[in-house]
This record gives structure tokens, C-alpha cells and sequence, in this order.
């Protein structure tokens, strides 16, 4: 079971291509379950994203960016808050709730995009990684291969590069900058939910495994 | 900031239609910021599955599922465990660890959807809800509209109907159940991905919210 070794359960029987643009491409793959030669070919539906780039193994980053300062804007001590962005997305027309994110650019590895899109997206500057994952986070397995790596980055929101932070946005972004408690993230997510915001399924079972933590 | 009913930031100047399959179809827009009738149109090409039921607001589930037991298999009293599926998906061609999930059918709750896609994948029968997230829980809102509700399942596995499970896959699934003790989930999370499996990023992202929870 642990064998990444281990011949896949299915045979590939054909590929086409069903369209291929400039930033996304689709293919139709029929298999079907490996040694069963009689049995109709199933197909799937692939959408892929055309722009990852040569040599990177994922598309993306997504940045859990936990900032810490010695006096809170609540003036209690030691506060921590996550930063997320709210941003118009075009393919769900409509607000998204996320972790800072963005593709991965030609040259880059993984973790300085992570530094480049926390800082594009919402200004601050990472003081420290806390953890990072390894291999390949897809985002929707079901459905394509689009993937990340996930950075916990530390921000020291009392160092002079992070007051009066500026973002530096594209054209074809409209991006929110949310600092949020990190013992009120679930409740902040219920509200945003609730006045018809979207959140990003993967920050909600973040949210999920924080308060699940000390409930189980 | 807070209210869902804000102006959005692009206005849409057209769409068209670049695929429509049985299963996925996909369209590019033409937007440009509001207001800003000089600039040069943008274009967002997007996936979409073609097969959302009428009515449902999201396509599919996700089931965070708890097992727990009196005595558990390593003898320790009250053992939680984690109930997760190991499948070869067609989309990335590799193994995939993730939540057990799955499509809301016609005429279906996403809770109902939900407690169907447990037992049919897991054999395990949900005893207790914990947790449901509301509105519409985004896989991958940069590229598509493909969505998930998430549900936090109880499974008491000391009940008669939760001995002996049997899965009921369909012909394209190839599912192995793993059921890992909840303090080490995010050391086996690391060892998948090192094996060369691909671990899904919500998944993944709940693993981190149970770590960091202690560290922050």
C-alpha cells in the first residue's frame, strides 16, 4: 500500500486533445480497469492549466501567513492573525475568501514564489517559514491537475518593513487584504459565508482543523 | 468590505463558449476593470463541469471523517483516528490521499451526498454530525467554479454497523481505505508525499490547522 511503485489500476487506452488555448488546455482520456480487455472503455474529461512552467512541478503556492506582533490592535499582548485576501474572482464571478496564492513563474522555485505573492498580494514581508509541504497538493484531483505547495510563513508585524505595507497588485486584480484573529478565523469564515461570500475549500479545513483540535 | 451586495471590480464584456462536453464544458470571458472603458479587454479561460444538478449549489462533498473507538488497534483507550481514501485519479495519473468525496447526485442534499459518498467509499456509516460549513467551499476559484460543501462526520466504531465494512465502488473507482490515528496525521501526510503520492491541498491544509494549533 505504501509503494508508489505500484502498477496504476487502470490502462490508458487513448488521449485526445479537446482544445488548448493560451492559458487553458482540455483532453479526453479513455482507460479502463487493467487486465479486464473486454470491458467498454470509461472516458474523463480533463481541463489543465497551459502556463505551469518547464522544470516546476506545480502550478501554484498558497501562503498561510500567521502575523505576530508584541501589542494587538485590540491592545492585548502577543496577538496572531492570519492574512488572508478577498478578491473578485472571474471564474466563480463573485468574492473569494482565500489564502494569499498565485502561479509559480518562469525560474522561480516554489518558495520564492510564496515570498513574491505575499508580498505582491498583501505587502508584508515573511520573517520566517514555519513549515512547508513536500511532493504535490492538487486542488481538485477530481477534475485536473492544477497544484500547489502550501508555506506557513511567520510575519513580524513590528518590523519596519511591514508598517504601512503596500500592495502591488496586476491589472487583472482586485484584491482585499483581511488581518484576522486567529481564534476568530471559523467565526470570520461562517460570517463571510453567510453575507454570500466564497471561501476556498482548503482555507476552510484549515480553519476546521484548528478548531477541530481541541474538540476531538 | 463586509457587504456581499458590493459593485464588482471587472465588468464583463462577453463570453463565449470555447468546449461543451458531457462532462466538462469551458468559455472565455472578456472583462475589464469597471469604469475604465479605455483599457484593453482581459480574457479568463475557465473550466466548468458540465454536471452540477439543477438546484444544488455546489457539485460535490467533502466528509472529514472521525473514527472513533473504545479500545483501538494499539490498545490505547479512546482512539481517533482519521478515515481517508487512497485512489488512482485520472486527471493527475498518480495515487491521490484525500478526504473520502464525491459528487452531489440529482435530488440530493449535500448532507445526504455526503453520508452516501462515506459509505460508499469507506463502508463506514456516519453516527453524529460535528460541524457543516455553509455557502459554497471553492477547490480551485482561480481556474474554476468546481465546489464542495465540507462535513465533519463522528463514526463510532465500536456500533455493530461500522464492523466488517464493505465498500461499493463504482467501475471507475479504485479506492483503498486508510484509517490513520489523528496525532499522526501529519507525519503520514509527509511520508505519502515522499512516496511519490500526491496528497490533496485541503487535506493537507486541515493537517496543518491540527499542527499549528499547538504551535502558534
Amino acid at each position: 500500500m505504501d509503494d508508489n511503485n505500484e502498477t496504476p489500476p487502470f490502462e490508458i487506452l487513448e488521449a485526445e486533445e479537446l482544445f488548448h488555448g493560451k492559458w487553458l488546455s482540455a483532453k479526453q482520456v479513455f482507460f479502463r480497469k487493467r487486465g479486464s480487455p473486454t470491458e467498454s472503455p470509461h472516458v474523463w474529461q480533463i481541463p489543465y492549466r497551459s502556463t505551469r512552467s518547464a522544470g516546476s512541478v506545480v502550478d501554484g503556492v498558497s501562503v498561510i501567513a500567521i502575523l505576530k506582533k508584541r501589542k494587538g490592535e485590540d491592545g492585548n499582548d502577543c496577538s496572531k492573525s492570519i492574512i488572508l485576501v478577498k478578491q473578485y474572482r472571474i471564474p466563480i464571478m463573485a468574492y473569494s475568501i482565500e489564502f494569499p496564492s498565485g502561479l509559480v513563474d518562469v525560474g522561480e522555485t516554489p518558495l520564492e514564489a510564496a515570498h513574491r505573492e505575499l508580498k505582491e498580494e498583501t505587502g508584508y514581508t515573511a520573517s520566517r517559514l514555519l513549515r512547508s509541504t513536500t511532493g504535490i497538493q492538487n486542488l481538485d484531483p477530481g477534475l485536473t491537475n492544477d497544484s500547489v505547495n502550501v508555506f506557513v510563513f511567520e510575519i513580524d508585524g513590528d518590523s519596519e518593513c511591514n508598517r504601512n505595507v503596500v500592495q502591488k497588485l496586476d491589472e487583472t486584480e482586485s484584491i482585499d487584504v483581511l488581518i484576522i484573529p486567529l481564534s476568530d478565523l471559523m467565526e470570520k469564515l461562517r460570517h463571510f459565508s453567510e453575507v454570500g461570500y466564497q471561501v476556498e475549500a482548503s482555507l476552510y479545513t484549515f480553519a476546521l482543523g484548528l478548531v477541530l483540535n481541541g474538540m476531538l
